[in-house]
């Protein structure tokens, strides 16, 4: 599906506030986004680390899929996105090998890409999204 | 500590055989290393994403930190690895900022590189390693 590079690295964190210093003052990375995803009931945190950038994912409320990855599993990674050049066609390829998706079609994602996911069952096990490259 | 880039993304597999068709196939990236890191009792297996590796983690045996993670989490991302100049110094700004160090002194990890752990009770959940960038 030529993928480009890893577009970010989804975090969910409790408290986007109590961990902005560990990422800039001991790793060094700038926060130079903060965003609510209302729809995605999350408040977002952007740093960048060369090509991919890190996205701190806070809960907006207890019934956010994030408040409840964290009840389940703890803080800690939750999801890698891949950039490709046109999602739509990379669902439709991903689709056409057996993967199931949890977006059919792309949607708006935080800072305007187009965004899918793709199922962890058919990714081993990694919450997998696709963004847009523009 | 002057990160460069994610050097790469650490998952956790029961079986990197049984993983290979969907990284290779579906998501179109080609495996390009299989390497065993004898001290850390796992096998790994390597593919390119832009900058980014991303390195499967096959337990080598059932007592290595892998299997215990995925006994423990399931199979899933294990951990984050950022690029930087210098290990040994990163460790030790890290240290003078009040971080817990996993790896007091850098070692030698997969594909030859020097590397070290943070311990995630300072990272905001995330096991974090820092990598040589040579």
């Amino acid at each position: 599906m030529n993928i480009s590079h890893i577009e970010h690295i989804g975090i969910a964190v409790k408290s986007i506030a109590d961990c902005l210093p560990y990422y800039e003052n001991v790793l060094g990375l700038k926060c130079y986004n903060i965003e609510e995803v209302t729809d995605q009931k999350v408040k977002t945190a952007f740093f960048k680390a060369g090509q991919t950038k890190i996205e701190l994912l806070e809960p907006a409320s207890e019934d956010s899929t994030i408040a409840k990855f964290i009840e389940k599993k703890g803080e800690g990674i939750h999801h890698i996105a891949f950039a490709v050049p046109d999602v739509a066609a990379a669902l439709a390829e991903a689709e056409s090998k057996g993967v199931q998706l949890i977006d059919k079609a792309p949607r708006g994602g935080a800072e305007g890409l187009n965004i899918a996911f793709l199922h962890p069952k058919s990714t081993c096990s990694v919450l997998t999204e696709l963004c847009q490259n523009n």
